[in-house]
């Protein structure tokens, strides 16, 4: 390619609203354009970028067994109601009427068209396993779309749904589809981790997210750096802090704490670790029937700690959902203000649930049930029952783990996610095949998601500097820029420049020769923000002494080498950044 | 790829409601899925023909020089208000609202994008010329899709878009993309037609299409087989028929034709050819303003001809639209019945425009303008005023070609169209950029569109037996399947096809092994509805005398070919097919 025949149009600033790196780098180097909110066009720069991702998720799904179609983007209701995601699904879905007035969607994920294809293509064990996969345009209507492609409303996703005869053979596929994307995520050329994670809204029940690590990640995973844990903040175990509970040599005692509605006020007031303090928060699940008066729960963990509410929407009497209690049943149940809550005596029944670690404290220091009072030296079955007790909190760097050494905790973007369907949408969508005894069975599925054009906006969160992107060679735009200092003025430079983007091209090398008339702190600026992995630059002065120069996009430092050994010298270093993650 | 890791599922009945042949055997095939009217899924066959469509039309667009980008399937009303269109395209255009109610459609067609990308883009002269293309899904609401992917509602189509500095280098940019889109559709393998073709909706001067000769096909091609000549019949040139005009020798004779209001039964009653005989069409031109009356306007073709309404839709007067006149207008004007119409003495004043051979016809036959006569020995001048004269008549098979030879008629699907369209997107929308003078000026532009998927179904329409679906090699699914007789229970015939195939596939070949435990008629049936073009059959009987059999789809003989020449002779083979349109 050269540049003067390509459209490369970067910008010095970037839109106030791109609030994000990625989203600020990308419509600066021109990869991106918004057309609407969370609407891009991918310009032809980002356009490079995406068919390369693309292809690499392509080429690892054929290669793991996985079957390509493509499934419309816009869908009829009827498969949704028969899921009874067309009532579920909230307002991101977006419901669209035709000229008849009939119902359609705008696909933000196929399960319900795969499982009525499914149902019609497959009659036979003898057809399965089988593991259908598009890469389509889907459609999320958020609410307020932001940060640019990492959540856009119109976005292209790889969605591959897995087809089995049983549990066994379904475990086998979702295995197959956890390698792939293994190699799919290495040859990216990211730094990422495979984290256990929870099912959510898809439903399932095992499932794993694909994170790409970057310190502005939405996510915060939970891993040991001496082990292969890794796991969703949502999901990941924390242990019990306290291997015995200490004796109860405190007495319990009220002390005035006014104004003091936090732990870390009380802690301080007190003079003791906050680890001494429990936090107190009332929440009330939602009851079975309208006739049901809705159940309040106590929930106890350490003062230091956060609670979990994934955790505890998992618990039994949660099942229909929970919320944090109001102001007046939090009177009603323990008669102060929700800063002075306490487990002790409170005035109406309610199921108290310890964190593991709160179960083993002694001499705490809680909520007095009384405003502007604490109670210091409670302990369990001398001062109040023992309480029920489950994993509510969060993990927190430095928590054991239980397998073994500590846990730590960074951020990471999820750009996929595996989940093991089991028969939630076979089920309902009755997706049967006569097995081996020619009775009728449901087929066991499971469903597996790439954010392709996310992708492009994690990689650049983490990897950028100051100047701009620094893509990865396996989707960089292009792997190498040829810089010509003076392409319109000297002949021997031109003639350098060609004979490397031709011996370039001729080694398969996917280049860009910059013939653009422009000054040459304009040309290493553009390539710098656009994030080429690797800069030649050619001059006269340097082919004076036989020289070029070769600049690493990451590194910075130019290095001079004898233009003859140019190609070589290329084509070491790209094999040298392939392998550098 | 062996056919027991893929997706092959044909069926031995179409579905009632496909019509036409491609798609019975699109269907048939196990290619294509109706999801909904007009919305199918490309299953795994059909995918794989459409790629090899995609990817030899972005060949020869980049080699064109044109550039690839990705705009958003779902666009803000606001650019189609801009350019008028949001009120100007029917129900096609399918009109959505977002969870805020804000106005989007489905784009059918990007030319409100593509003009907003390059008013935002383009600053300089010095940018143009400049070609972005892209393939993407579209939407078009039909009334009542139908005929599988020849006219579905969600399709694939490639749309580029030019942007010049003025009409001279427009025309340049026009003309490299007849040139690539010449290379496509012979890379492709198709017998096809460049032809002239009126603008119609989407608006310019200039255009072409781009037809797949099927005998299927809904529109009617004018070319002459001795020379490049082709034209939409919309648009072809009819000539006049009579270079001059005869002597008016035979008196004006009002004739007796009860309950013939046909010129054929005329002819036939008076025993005079159909030649002599003139049809009277009267049409309604629309006001200018509804103060106005509708004008009444005789048209006058030769009794054998048809009207041509597109050509009349341009001459003066029509301007704002036209239709068939009212028995009642013609009452009015004339004082007759439609079948008794004619020029002579109307009630009324009206226009008279005579196609160019009636305006050259003497002692003709035509209406009397009372109901249950015809008028024979008309002559113009010497009965009634001379006409006005245009080309209102569709070209018929046999008409001369005014460049010289004789015109032809044949039958087409349109696959492609480009356009010539001046300033009409980029003057709406004000895209303009700073010319040489430094003044500011509004681009020039061209729109050039390909169907995708469409061109899979005119592939088949042209190409199929009573077994199925002949593929040209360029987009066949396969380019050569495996047949082995026995796959299951001779080793000597699994290692012969693992060879064979493993040695085409170093070749580059694109080759499927079918490991299939299928009886060998269903399996040659299967290849013959899918239309792999070349077939290989490999069996223990053949294997003992050193011998496979080779059959071409299009042809049906087998040849029997020495193992150990195998993969040459079907390169050959594949050779002679790439060639042989």
């Amino acid at each position: 390619m050269r540049a003067s025949q390509y459209h490369i149009n970067t910008l010095k600033e970037a839109p106030a609203e791109a609030e994000v790196t990625s989203h600020q780098l990308m419509t600066r180097a021109g990869m991106i354009r918004k057309i609407a909110g969370g609407i891009y066009t991918y310009m032809p720069l980002g356009l490079r970028v995406l068919k390369k991702i693309e292809n690499i998720v392509r080429e690892e799904m054929d290669r793991a067994g996985a079957i390509e179609l493509l499934m419309p983007i816009v869908q009829p209701a009827e498969l949704w109601e028969e899921s009874g995601r067309w009532t579920e699904y909230g307002p991101e879905l977006l419901r669209i009427k035709d000229r008849h007035q009939r119902d359609f969607v705008l696909q933000p994920t196929s399960e319900e068209v795969i499982t009525d294809i499914a149902r019609n293509e497959i009659q036979s064990w003898r057809q399965l396993p089988v593991n259908f996969y598009h890469i389509q345009t889907k459609f999320r209507d958020e609410r307020r779309p932001r940060f640019g492609l990492m959540r856009g409303r119109e976005f292209t996703m790889k969605d591959a749904y897995s087809f089995d005869r049983n549990e066994e053979d379904a475990q086998a596929s979702y295995d197959r589809m956890y390698d792939a994307y293994m190699n799919i995520f290495t040859r990216l050329g990211l730094t990422f981790r495979a984290v256990a994670a929870d099912t959510g809204s898809i439903g399932g029940s095992r499932s794993h997210e694909f994170q790409v690590i970057a310190d502005t990640g939405e996510d915060l995973i939970v891993y040991n750096p001496d082990s292969q844990y890794a796991a969703n903040i949502e999901l990941a175990e924390a242990p019990c802090l306290i291997n015995q509970r200490g004796n109860a040599d405190a007495s319990m005692q009220k002390v005035a704490t006014p104004e003091m509605p936090k732990c870390a006020m009380v802690a301080e007031h007190l003079q003791r670790p906050l680890t001494d303090t429990v936090k107190s928060i009332v929440v009330t699940a939602e009851p079975a029937n309208e006739d049901e008066s809705a159940a309040i729960y106590l929930l106890m963990i350490r003062g230091d700690h956060e609670l979990n509410e994934i955790k505890v929407g998992k618990l039994e009497g949660f099942e229909r959902g929970f919320r944090m209690a109001t102001d007046d049943e939090i009177k009603a149940a323990f008669g102060c203000s929700p800063g002075y809550i306490g487990p002790v005596n409170p005035k109406a029944p309610v199921t108290i649930i310890a964190d593991h670690t709160v179960a083993n404290m002694s001499n705490f220091i809680c909520g007095a049930n009384e405003d502007g009072f604490h109670l210091s030296g409670v302990n369990w079955a001398r001062d109040l029952p023992e309480p029920e007790v489950a994993d509510i909190r969060n993990v927190v760097v430095g928590d054991p783990d239980p397998r073994g050494g500590t846990l730590s905790i960074q951020r990471g973007i999820e750009v996929g996610h595996i989940f093991f369907l089991g028969d939630k949408y076979s089920k309902a969508l009755q997706a049967t095949f006569l097995d081996t005894d020619g009775k009728p069975a449901v087929m066991q599925m499971g469903c597996y998601g790439i954010g392709v054009s996310r992708i492009s906006a994690a990689a650049i969160e983490q990897n950028h500097d100051e100047k701009g992107i620094i893509w990865p060679r396996a989707i960089a735009p292009f792997e190498v820029v040829i810089c010509p200092m003076g392409w319109h003025k000297s002949e021997t430079v031109r003639q350098a420049c060609e004979k490397l983007y031709q011996d370039l091209k001729n080694q398969g090398v996917d280049a860009i020769l910059d013939d653009r008339d422009i000054r040459p702190g304009v040309m290493f600026a553009d390539w710098e923000l656009i994030g080429v992995p690797l800069r030649v630059t050619i001059g006269d002065r340097g082919l004076n002494e036989g020289l070029i120069e070769c600049q690493i996009r990451a590194e910075g430092q130019t290095h001079k080498v004898p233009v003859e050994n140019g190609t070589t010298y290329v084509l070491e270093q790209l094999q040298l950044l392939s392998r550098s993650k």
